[in-house]
């Protein structure tokens, strides 16, 4: 065997389909599986009718509201319906933030000549001084610019950062990566240099008048120097922006009621099918139930929600018996705080409950397109060759990435080997991200049964073949 | 060299990426461009503000229609704007067909106890009589089931098709395929067992209250056995197939006021930026400029109408020569006749314009997935190599299969040697296909764009390469 022959054999097994044929057991037996998991959720399913509850009849779920309480005991009431072997409550305390009554905002360009602007508090906010807050506006693009300009062009003005999201980052999260410090540590950038007040472009894509809420952070800001934050609607930010260069001197007022409460007490949502070989390693899918407030929360995160059910439903529903402990969990806290998140590791760590796979959907119901693999390069090759079992429904771009904030914890504690993320479809996420219009008529019924189906899949394939995995 | 070597060397070469390597002549220079298209389009895009004024400004554009004899107009002056290198209206009888005074329907339980059923005429339909229609309804699910219950069993009555698309094809076109020859050959098939009307299920894979009309035809049917055919919402259908089996000796009536007219005068606008190396060859990229007449038709196919255009502002706006004379087509009447599309090819057959490629978008302006290419083999696997090329945008899925109706006439012509379509997604395109939910603002903008995008790097690949297709 000459060396160019050895090096043409190593590089066929490299690149080539049958380097799957060596590594992979996958076979007809999966791919049948597979095929019956999305027959039964797109004829069958039941995920869109969850959604629609939790979207019209219980409505937004901001931690510490009535609607996340309605939440905790919807989901543990629809896991106790599926029948699971253990279904139970998981205490969290959770910070509690209230808006209060509707924020009201104006740009004035002459004394009695002012327009209305779109805005909404930014989660974790101070409230304005009783009676709204007035001042000059500067507008910055970034926190360098902030700092160029200094004390004493900040000093007593509002700052109004304006960089928009990228329009040509094709994965629209890129884009939000690339924006939402602005929106995080704005206040607490601009309270360095002696801001009354920030207003925050909208983390939108889209050019509209929704105001787009989300969390922010004061850091280690002192109370007393605490500025208050709002978001702006993308149009309204234009509208500003026009504006300040034909009058630099306009003044902004808004007025917000919000207010942070002492922590609450809820709850993550936990059931779980009891694994028949191994039922003392587990298997985690999950999404968050907690919700912004502005709109019902359904793409955020409601779907993952109802699609994590679905898993445990449709695995129950095909007759499958999983090897592992399998677990729906429904976080509570994911927006502001990840109390849920964290909690659910911590609990983990303490019982030893060793993790072979926690998958997370929280980025929206539309149709699947893979799947972002949070791993070592070496399980990620082996879990690679599963992309042509999910080829015939277009859910075969898997990539080595970023997970879910709520099953993220499981890593920091050592508790797992692989972490996963469903990816769908990104380009309408951010138009409805934390916004008024993020509600469940822009939920289509067979994007979410696709993400459902491809979710129960993945969870499938983990519980055969995980153990192989190395953390 | 030995057998096994040989052999080996075979399935590297069929399998590995590497193949690519010896038979694509992409570069660097390809990609770079194909980002400038993708920026261009995203950032400076105006794709979605023609839409825009297509849909709210002209809105529905039914052959023979004022409105679609405004968006003649329309779409010529924006060619001349673009300062095409010529820019004319290629003239095309087409077929007149007005749906007249709103359908209105009802199924009556007994005397006096009726519902509102939600129709609306199928396009091509006869009127109801004077006063319209009222009989008995018989239910089926398929032409083999008409035809076993015979004449004696139908004569007299309503024929009702209610076979729902199939819910867990994949690929919506599929179910589509699978169900509209109830809608197309429904009546003629009805009229031969003495049926007095048809009712067909909407084709749709959502449950709501939209009638969906589209196109039928009565075949050889002679005229005065032609019988009215009307299309009921899903949820209608869904009512009145459960009502049936409790009172199957319901009335159901129908009024339509439908009528056909003498062919009219219309055109397929075209526009072209001249080859600088093979002017007599040519590119086409085209859309279908008709609509049906319920709602604005923005994502069938006034999406693909603005995304054609589109493509020949990026190609200029980018600095772009093409070798070969690149057309922009708006085909007149896809929906009730293709005279637009054959009128074209006959035309190109006439004057002897060969014809490079043909790409046409008609599958709703969603996000784009891929291509589907209508040519041999050989050539497809040399256009398969281009894929590396979209994988950064997502639209990677090339495969071959069927194009466009409207291009498809070039094809019988035989002056042409590769077809293709854009393959956007298919999950919500039946949801408003032909109905008068199908609006702007079902259309996401950044979803036209990367189509736009995407159609512009297929053109301007064949545009440079296209000249090693065989015929």
């Amino acid at each position: 065997m000459n060396t160019y022959f050895v090096k043409l054999l190593a590089l066929t097994l490299l690149f080539s389909p049958f380097f799957s044929g060596f590594s992979q057991k996958i076979n007809q037996q999966d791919s049948t599986m597979i095929k019956q998991l999305f027959n039964t959720s797109l004829n069958d399913g039941q995920s869109y009718q969850w959604l629609d509850y939790l979207s019209n009849n219980i409505g937004s779920r901001l931690s510490g509201s009535l609607g996340a309480e309605l939440a905790v005991d919807y989901t543990k009431e629809q896991m106790i319906d599926l029948d699971l072997d253990k279904v139970w409550l998981q205490p969290v305390m959770v910070p509690k933030w209230t808006r209060g009554a509707k924020e009201y905002a104006y740009i004035e360009t002459a004394p009695g000549v002012t327009s209305i602007a779109n805005i909404c508090a930014l989660g974790g906010s101070v409230p304005t001084p009783y009676g709204g807050l007035k001042a000059k506006v500067v507008e910055v693009k970034s926190f360098e610019e902030l700092k160029k300009l200094g004390r004493e062009k900040i000093k007593g003005n509002i700052v109004f950062y304006n960089r928009p999201m990228q329009d040509d980052l094709i994965q629209t999260m890129r884009a939000y990566g690339g924006a939402v410090g602005q929106r995080y540590s704005g206040a607490a950038e601009a309270a360095k240099y002696g801001a009354v007040g920030v207003v925050v472009r909208s983390m939108s894509l889209s050019q509209d008048d929704f105001p787009h809420t989300g969390a922010m952070s004061y850091g280690d800001t002192p109370k007393d120097l605490r500025i208050p934050a709002c978001a702006i609607s993308t149009n309204g930010a234009n509208y500003l922006s026009a504006t300040l260069k034909l009058q630099p001197n306009l003044l902004f007022y808004f007025n917000q009621n919000c207010k942070s409460h002492p922590d609450v007490q809820s709850y993550n949502v936990i059931g779980e099918i009891r694994g028949s070989e191994s039922p003392n390693k587990f298997i985690v899918v999950g999404g968050h139930l907690d919700s912004w407030d502005l709109g019902d929360g359904s793409h955020d995160d409601g779907a993952g929600c109802v699609q994590s059910l679905e898993v445990l439903r449709l695995l129950k529903k095909v007759g499958y018996q999983p090897k592992h402990t399998i677990r729906a969990v429904m976080f509570m806290n994911e927006e502001n705080g990840l109390r849920g998140g964290n909690k659910y590791a911590v609990e983990a760590k303490r019982k030893e409950e060793f993790h072979v796979f926690a998958l997370e959907s929280d980025a929206g119901g539309f149709t699947p397109r893979g799947f972002s693999f949070d791993t070592n390069e070496e399980n990620f090759q082996q879990i690679k060759n599963w992309e042509t079992l999910f080829s015939p429904y277009l859910v075969n771009r898997f990539v080595r990435g970023g997970s879910g904030a709520d099953i993220g914890p499981l890593k920091n504690q050592g508790i797992i080997s692989v972490l996963a993320g469903l990816s769908p479809d990104s380009q309408r996420y951010f138009d409805y991200h934390h916004a008024a219009n993020d509600t469940f008529d822009k939920v289509n019924k067979r994007e979410l049964e696709l993400g459902a189906a491809a979710m129960t899949g993945i969870i499938y394939l983990m519980d055969k073949y995980g153990d192989n995995f190395k953390e």
